[in-house]
């Protein structure tokens, strides 16, 4: 069985809607990053970057395997399962592409913001700034590839969707002001934030832990 | 043939090195982004995002390719030439978790820790202290990595140390008061700074642009 050791934060609910998509066994073990948990001996032995979420498979060929980051899990359950990741070469690496642009852009980059708009306590404006100005020009990425594509990593839903859709909607009611306003100026993010949201594993993903 | 849009940064050298090590031919296409060179129209329709670097593989499988976010240029290359990422499930993504780390930690907190230090004329002390603080935490996950662990990825060299080196290198250079303490202190990193670099592939790709 996998092990999920996740919160409920943009991170950790990627690879809980991966497992409610894939409708594979797991179980969930909750890890309260609000609490320190993650600095815990037993979740630091699975993993040692103390973040969430991380997973076990104990049943992964070869014997149990932990893994955390989670874009390399997604990559890990797309490809054990046979689903959200094309295995031919053009479309599967537009896919990973897309989910690295999510990890190393997006994602960093609406964290920091909500860092300086939620935890600084002064607001510093030149940190506000930079990442307001950021995030939206990555909205603009995204919206003229949704103007051109179906979904972000091609024509069929994929682990890049998955990555990007729990950020934006938990940062709709983290960062509000900056997040709403650019959501709202641009048509196609909305439409595919409705589409995604009503998948059944999307929504039950979406409450865990 | 492989063309190579790049210019000679932390990312820019990491797909520089990939291909140096490799040994494939390609030609390489500077983008000077203290120019503007990103945002030109032929850019923009390889790289989206304005960002270097992107290649244009002119004979993928089922047509040219053309892909950005050097982490899926270095997962695309590695499994289009079978090397530095091993195809054994259990090594494989451990290889690629080190590569997300990377790809969402390492490098944008190094990023952000050289734009407060170098790129903000007040060195605003709250960004200074926050992604100083995150780099050293990321350089002691490592270094306790690299005392378990031969590379980051696992025994063998990998796609991990390619992403990784050229970030630590030119940050010694461009934030030296920041980095180059936390190396001298750190002997694990130490040591595979001084063997990575030694490769002839590497010193080749970090010359590059
Ligand atoms: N690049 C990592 C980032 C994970 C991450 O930032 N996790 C946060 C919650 S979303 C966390 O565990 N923070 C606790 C801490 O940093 O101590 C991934 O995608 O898995
Ligand atoms: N996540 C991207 C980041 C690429 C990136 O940040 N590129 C920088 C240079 S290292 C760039 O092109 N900057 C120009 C700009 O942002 O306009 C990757 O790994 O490829």
């Amino acid at each position: 069985m996998i092990q999920l050791h996740t919160w409920g934060t943009p991170n950790g609910r990627k690879v809980s809607i991966m497992l409610e998509e894939l409708g594979v066994p797991y179980s969930l073990h909750p890890v309260n990053i609000g609490k320190d948990d993650q600095f815990k001996p037993e979740f630091l032995a699975i993993s040692p970057n103390n973040k969430i979420p991380a997973i076990v498979d104990e049943d992964a060929d070869g014997g149990p395997l932990n893994l955390f980051e989670s874009g390399a899990i997604l990559i890990y359950l797309a490809e054990k399962y046979g689903r959200f990741l094309p295995t031919i070469p053009h479309q599967r690496h537009t896919v990973i592409q897309w989910l690295m642009w999510q990890m190393g852009g997006l994602g960093p980059m609406m964290g920091q913001l909500g860092w300086f708009v939620v935890s600084d306590k002064n607001q510093t404006p030149v940190g506000v700034n930079r990442y307001a100005a950021e995030v939206e020009r990555l909205f603009n990425v995204l919206e003229k590839r949704l103007s051109e594509s179906a979904h972000v990593g091609g024509d069929e839903y994929s682990i890049a969707d998955i990555a990007i859709y729990p950020w934006i909607t938990q940062y709709r009611t983290r960062v509000p002001d900056h997040i709403e306003p650019l959501i709202q100026a641009r048509p196609f993010i909305s439409k595919w934030l409705a589409e995604v949201g009503r998948r059944p594993g999307v929504e039950r993903g979406m409450k865990l832990p």
